[in-house]
């Protein structure tokens, strides 16, 4: 291990995450912080505190993704980003988007003492709603970002309480605002030299490997689909078996063919996340169900036939495509740069694909992209039972610390 | 048909099913009148002023049934039972129970006139939670009142938002006194001569047969299961294929299991109506999952074997038995009573076995019992689309008169 490691303040790093975990915290250890709650902007609060300290400044653009920006000079060279998201699922964890960027944070803390070796500003990114569960769709601040999806159409979408998007990010702002933290305007599309992520895996393979750190080449694609089955509701007790028209009969033969059909295809992995029977009662045959299908694969061809093999099968049924998203690739340059940062702290590696999407796969098309996964345990994620060890969080710290100082010294100015 | 179809005043009928429809009335047309709260009791507060104005004093049981008694002169003989329930389904129709209530009122209406042919008193009662939609199980009230479930584990049972029966029903008693309406304390287990329950079909059989009466000889069994299946929460897109612990997988095989085994037993009707799916989000594998089986069957023998087969396939998951409940076969010589009405009306019937429970199946261990039916469109209850024309409405009327009248001048004294 090098000294890089050893600059990583490991009691402050883990001590934020500590703080962190507090904001949305549920009784069973997991955490409930969903976008633009109050919770999730007393994270952000806390967070522009430990930055401006170092000085940043904070700038929020038109979707919620909050910057922290840090320059030795001012310097009209275009920044390197790093960061992820403080937003998690309904019960998530502490580790899926906050180690990113108490990470990036503490590269700030770093980087800070080695100014002088720096010719580019960094800025930290907290992308906006990156989980998609409180407001749908997933990553929905990079991608109103990158304008891969329109500002209007986000700002406009609702949570189950029928809260808006814009709603809930003027409350947000106005929390900030009452806490007297200062906030700056800024618009989309910035210009960025590099994005660098850092991430928990979500999936079991870099432990079962034993290996420290994962290079992303690539996020699978990835297509998401709502599917309504409808029926007639009739008496439990009084309507023949063969004069039922059971909206869940119809749903569950239609997640058997899709079952059937799509196991068919090599590497692909396949969610239904949501199921829900209307009007749900005991002694009622269900005469609507909705359910959700989650679709991923890191060939974009193999996801286009598959994709194609849901249409044809749920043709019968009411079928709302929310999200259909090629593989992304990532920056050659940057994996290199990745590789070549463990090879000298001397931490393993390995290339492997993000079977989650995250906000890189938006941003990759805005600049230079790459992301750094370290190992969770048992690939558990979304759920109160993500773990990350300290030795992957420093690991992983360490080598997004190296690679965003090299990327700002000298690579690809 | 006879005089006395014409005795039932067809627009007092019709007009009193039109008022109660408004009590808990749904844009969609359908009704949503759960039982103990502020719309049904309401309801019963009109009620109580239409047969108060009849001479009908009311009395409530320990666990919220309604009784109304009639009597021309002080009594020392069982009344005469007649009546149904007058909650609803979360989304339910103006049919389902207020069809044997308002049937009830408008026997007294015209015994009232015959005062003189009487030597029993008559009784409407308004059994409380028919529906099992609020409070868990179906036909609490009658169960309680029949001693087949015990008084204080009903009162503790909870609706979805916390609030017990024994809270609810205090509130309900509350209310009626703000209306100044008195009810009197009434025990369980009440002595009666007879009951006789009028109720829509709820299946397609009479409507398909063109039968304006159904005599009903049994109800058929029930059992009602809650099914969890657990598994692990996972990140849709990280976790492959061949490493998940996927509950609603897990429940899904199930669910097809039971199809396979409980198909095989001839004239079984079984329906999974609820399906919870947590933590429910479109990107996360399913942690764990409860779903119903409501299982119902006309012969105790395959009803036993079907419950058997559940609880063999059900084993690996965690199962447990909210009810079950043997078929109840009606009296004979009640059916016999309401078949010579059919007859002398000229009215077209069939003996039928009733799909649904009703709180007819609890009252018949207290004293003979008996239930008449009539069709519903398309078989259709539970739904907005509930629909019971005015013809079946007025025949079932006049069979329920003609057969109370005849229970309390002479039959079976």
């Amino acid at each position: 291990m090098s000294d890089t490691i050893c600059a990583v303040d490991r009691a402050r790093v883990l001590d934020r995450l500590e703080r962190l975990s507090k904001f949305g915290a549920l009784d069973n250890g997991g955490i409930c912080r969903l976008a633009l709650t109050p919770e999730e902007t007393e994270a952000k609060a806390i967070l522009i505190g430990w930055a401006e300290s170092l000085g940043c400044r904070a700038f929020i653009d038109p979707i919620g993704n909050l910057f922290l920006r840090w320059e030795r000079t001012p310097s009209d060279l275009s920044p390197i980003l790093v960061g992820s998201h403080l937003d998690s699922q309904p019960v998530g964890g502490n580790y899926d988007g906050v180690l990113g960027v108490i990470a990036a944070l503490e590269c700030v803390e770093i980087l800070a003492t080695q100014a002088d070796r720096l010719h580019r500003p960094v800025e930290i990114a907290v992308w906006c709603n990156e989980e998609g569960a409180r407001f749908n769709p997933t990553t929905m601040g990079s991608a109103v970002h990158a304008s891969h999806l329109s500002l209007a159409e986000a700002l406009a979408v609702t949570d189950v309480d029928g809260i808006s998007v814009q709603s809930a990010l003027e409350q947000s702002l106005a929390l900030l605002s009452e806490k007297n933290i200062a906030v700056l305007p800024r618009g989309l599309m910035g210009k960025y030299h590099a994005y660098v992520e850092l991430h928990i895996e979500q999936g079991p393979i870099l432990e079962a490997e034993r290996i420290a750190i994962g290079i992303v080449t690539d996020v699978q694609g990835l297509a998401q689909f709502n599917i309504s089955a409808s029926g007639t509701a009739g008496h439990a007790g009084a309507v023949p078996m063969d004069a039922r028209d059971d909206a869940l009969g119809h749903a569950r033969r239609l997640m058997n063919e899709l079952d059937a059909a799509l196991s068919r295809f090599d590497g692909i992995r396949y969610t239904i996340g949501r199921v829900d029977v209307a009007p749900g009662a005991i002694n009622t045959i269900p005469a609507r169900v909705n359910f959700t299908l989650d679709l991923r694969h890191p060939d974009g061809d193999i996801l286009s036939r598959a994709v194609a093999e849901v249409r044809r099968l749920a043709n019968h049924e009411q079928l709302t495509e929310l999200i259909v998203q090629p593989p992304v690739p990532f920056s050659t340059e940057i994996r290199c740069q990745i590789d070549r940062t463990c090879e000298r702290i001397g931490l393993s590696s390995r290339m492997m694909v993000s079977g989650a999407t995250h906000d890189a796969a938006q941003i990759a098309s805005l600049c230079p992209t790459g992301m750094i996964f370290v190992p969770c345990r048992g690939g558990i994620s979304h759920n109160e039972n993500e773990y990350c060890a300290p030795e992957s969080v420093f690991a992983g710290t360490a080598v997004l610390v190296e690679t965003v100082l090299a990327l700002a010294e000298r690579a690809m100015q």
